[in-house]
């Protein structure tokens, strides 16, 4: 035997995924209602102008609200009020709130490749769900993903740092060598794990939160996989594990 | 030695707390809030028939928002709305908004004999605290409360059934038996944990949210222990051990 000779091979005792736009399709809804708001209040600026001013808002209320849909419907509502300078119709608010509504009931659309693979990779692995947000609206679209199953942890957070991932590892009884995080977001899936130790794994989405990327100096000294699609998942769990 | 003449000593694996009108002022805040509706909308069929009003835009959003203090806010424009049928000035609006974000912001204000009690009972036993609500909003009060360091798990929950009770049991690996659970709802903290075989024990508060009240019938059938404060805790949990 000289297996020695080998890297050593990195196993994972648990291996687990962010939801929103990793399995599953979000941002999407969020730009969606956008373009709604924007043409709602049509303001002379333009449609980009009213994003910007939304997003500003939502990074406003950030820390009193935490992410998810009802409080990107408040932050719609604010800047409604604050654009029309207080004319915006009470109907029109009426309507903002319709957006989120939607947003609410909409039915979950699985990204390609998910559903085989969540599958196959359960088979072998304890899978785990990490995702922020809304308690009851991230609860609801994992029941109605048909992927529950498959996973044997779902933990939802307010926010994914470093401490949010450091104090899960603990809870689970984990060392960091044999855990893979993976997800589209560099600055809540990747960089917070790599800087612990773990295995990041990015899907990067066409769609990204503004307020999710990140500057070239905060990733420059990291190291992470990078994927096209969750389908190659497997692939490099068996070659880190070789 | 005669111990078996007595009856069966309860000891608890964990003793479990609830936290809003339990640990904490919470349904004033909410109340408070109402009035200043109220007095905002100054509708001519006055403040109860506003608060009612109100009331059925929250039950009605219940399943898409679930608990807590956006939920609410959103339930109160929407009535806001309504009830001025489309009249209500977007400066009231953002007024509604601040109502909300003042109850983000308000000071803890823990409840008669907490501090010591909580204190008290850690030190002999594992506490955890079961609360339902929007995740930012309730760990944010854990955390300015000053009592975290006395609960050894918390848990933050989108409803409290049974069988969220059965699957925090099942989490923990604790027979009903070994679980007390106290707090101030009977429909949330005392039926579904007397029902699956915990001990419960009710706590009063003086403000009960009218969505968290029970019909006669559905509590006639079950036995559940009930204090005047949570000072009398340590007590019952001696006795019942005895």
């Amino acid at each position: 035997m000289t297996t020695h000779k080998h890297p050593q091979p990195r196993g994972f005792d648990i291996i687990a995924l962010d939801a929103d736009d990793t399995l599953w399709q979000n941002e999407i809804f969020y730009r969606q209602a956008e373009e709604k708001l924007a043409r709602l209040l049509s303001a002379p600026q333009g449609p980009e102008w009213v994003v910007q001013k939304l997003l500003e808002v939502e990074i406003a209320n950030l820390q009193a609200y935490g992410y998810g849909i009802k409080s990107f419907v408040l932050s719609m509502i604010e800047t409604a009020v604050q654009i029309t300078g207080g004319r915006i119709q009470a109907t029109d608010i009426q309507k903002i709130i319709g957006f989120g509504q939607e947003m609410i009931a909409a039915e979950i659309q699985l990204l390609d490749h998910v559903l085989e693979t969540v599958a196959a990779l359960s088979a072998s692995h304890t899978l785990m769900i990490i995702t922020k947000g809304d308690l009851l609206d991230q609860q609801r679209k994992v029941a109605r993903s048909g992927l529950a199953g498959y996973f044997e942890h779902i933990e939802i957070v307010s926010e994914k740092t470093s401490d949010t991932y450091r104090a899960l590892l603990e809870k689970y009884g984990i060392s960091p060598q044999r855990f893979l995080m993976a997800g589209n977001s560099l600055k809540s899936d990747v960089l917070p794990v790599a800087a612990i130790g773990g295995t990041a794994v990015q899907i990067p989405h066409a769609s990204t939160w503004a307020h999710e990327t990140v500057s070239p100096h905060e990733e420059s000294q990291t190291e992470y996989f990078v994927l096209e699609h969750l389908g190659q998942l497997p692939g490099l769990v068996e070659r880190l594990a070789g």
